[in-house]
């Protein structure tokens, strides 16, 4: 059983949520699928802690659960504060980035993504912002440097609308995606179906934890173009990114508007579509709609040639869904690795 | 470039849509997948017409499109009457088996598909009452023979439910399925949910070609359970066959009964489940639940260990639908004989 050494970067909930799977499923993860996950190196907000022996999971959990940082506990490893050096340092197959997006220029996650594929390390991010500013980059430099790029949880939470699109329409061409990809507005557009005003919705979805530090990036519809982008390229093979969206966000949607539309049968939603151009904005669909989801579900229509219309809906979020999908990425990468002949 | 030679046993609207795609298509198929079909044996109801150099095309969709039997054209190749024997001798990779299902015995498809496998030949097929009926032995009989054994198009139509189980889903567990399956019940619930008598609804569903030439398939419920078994043998890894579900149909839905359902935000559906046992009946359930689809519309939601419910939804049926399910199990076959090593 060869393990696969895993440096993992942002200690989040979804990270969190992986390293519960690894410590709680080892034995089915041997078992089932010869995947043997040993992580090398744990980064969080303030520094790296490496152990090449692998580190303490069940303490890395303690600690995070205690908001403490990795790098105050120096039983678990060494300690850096060079998170980059450690990426290209570290013996490691395979790099998993979960720290939160940066939709103004991807960083540090584009950093940190291409240290790994220069240093031939294989990397998984869930990170929006990267992917929607560079993904065609990217996946050129993951390419030249002879690694695997992936990234399903970035789109969907766990609801793997990515993998949908790559595995199961083969043969196939899309033609279209129209879809709810932002879980907060429709909580609020759901809230306010009901009669809620705009402020109150925004601020039950806060209670919650449903809205991103910046509430504009999911209330002015960046969290939804971001996917969007993602979703074109890898079901659609566009290049196109995050600048290419026309964005209109929710805040120009009055109650009235959705009194109106529900009166015909009909309700509000932020809408993404990619065709020929890419555009996100609250539109009026009918309630019969497949994508006309309540709260914070996430669904997308996927328009293909021959099968038409599929739509798949989930939870868009959540941690130990996503991290589903990280380990689905791990499971493909190993995959990939033995095809290519056990690695480095 | 190998081509990929085919025995397309049944001339219906699945299989003459997939000679649709590989005559209008070719180009592209050859161009974009390395797939290079020929078509060297088709059968329809009334016998079987072999020619090893490849078959018009073109000719036998004129030909079935004037409701005439292949095997009143001699210039497409050689009559046989004896479909057998023709899958056991005829030099080809794949049979293509698209049959009306017969959810008594299996039969001619289990013959059929048996006769391909001890030949050496692997199979796709739509059937699903051979599958929900032997799955389990014709899955083993596929390994024995060292052949491939592919039905994404058996359940949901083009709707790659049962892709969607096996390759998007992968480290997870699935532990419970339940959905609509069968269209027809689904449009009569959805006409009756508008005020319309069963009777006049089921009228409604023969002239839009949605029923089965045996009515009763649909209605109580027999169609849904072996979509079912299906699902819940690929899915979950049961082993069951269709005496094993508790079905009941649609007959004792009353109006009453939907609209006193629709007061309370509800509707009535024949819902298929799978867990522990599987089931199918009418239940009410949420207007709001993703599965509350109208009319022909398929639905399934999968629950699984970590990624949590995920829905799909699409059209069940349809010709040029069900024949890109094939065309997905085609280009899984010829990657699997590439991976073999070229096949034969």
């Amino acid at each position: 059983m060869v393990e696969l050494r895993i440096i993992l970067v942002g200690c989040g909930v979804v990270n969190l949520a992986l390293l519960k799977i690894f410590l709680k499923h080892r034995e089915r993860l041997i078992a089932r699928f010869g995947l043997n996950p040993q992580v090398v190196a744990v980064a969080d907000s303030k520094g790296v802690v490496v152990n090449e022996e692998g580190i303490d999971i069940a303490k890395v959990i303690k600690i995070k659960k205690n908001n403490r940082s990795v790098i105050e506990f120096n039983e678990l490893g060494k300690i850096h504060h060079d998170v980059i050096k450690a990426i290209e340092s570290v013996d490691a197959e395979v790099v998993i980035e979960a720290i939160p997006s940066n939709i103004n220029d991807g960083e540090p996650s584009v950093t940190y993504i291409k240290s790994a594929f220069k240093h031939g390390k294989h990397a998984i991010t869930t990170n929006k912002g990267s992917l929607a500013l560079f993904m065609s980059p990217l996946l050129e430099l993951a390419r030249y440097n002879d690694v695997m790029f992936k990234f399903s949880g970035a789109v969907g939470g766990g609801t793997p609308m990515i993998d949908f699109a790559k595995k199961c329409l083969v043969g196939d061409d899309i033609i279209s995606i129209r879809g709810i990809l932002n879980g907060t507005t429709n909580y609020i557009l759901t809230q306010m179906q009901k009669g809620i005003r705009f402020d109150r919705a925004l601020q039950n979805a806060k209670r919650r934890g449903y809205v991103e530090v910046d509430p504009s990036i999911d209330i002015d519809g960046l969290d939804a173009a971001c996917k969007l982008v993602i979703l074109a390229n890898v079901a659609m093979g566009k290049k196109v990114t995050l600048a290419q969206v026309k964005i209109r966000g929710i805040r120009e949607v009055h109650e009235e508007l959705i009194k109106e539309a529900g009166a015909r049968g009909s309700t509000i939603r932020l809408v993404a579509t990619a065709r020929d151009d890419l555009r996100v904005a609250p539109e009026e669909i009918c309630v019969n709609d497949p994508i006309a989801v309540d709260g914070v579900l996430n669904a997308v229509t996927f328009t293909s040639r021959y099968a038409g219309d599929q739509t798949i809906i989930g939870r868009g979020a959540g941690g130990t869904e996503t991290a589903s999908a990280i380990l689905r990425d791990l499971l493909d990468i190993r995959a990939g690795m033995q095809i290519l002949g056990g690695g480095e």
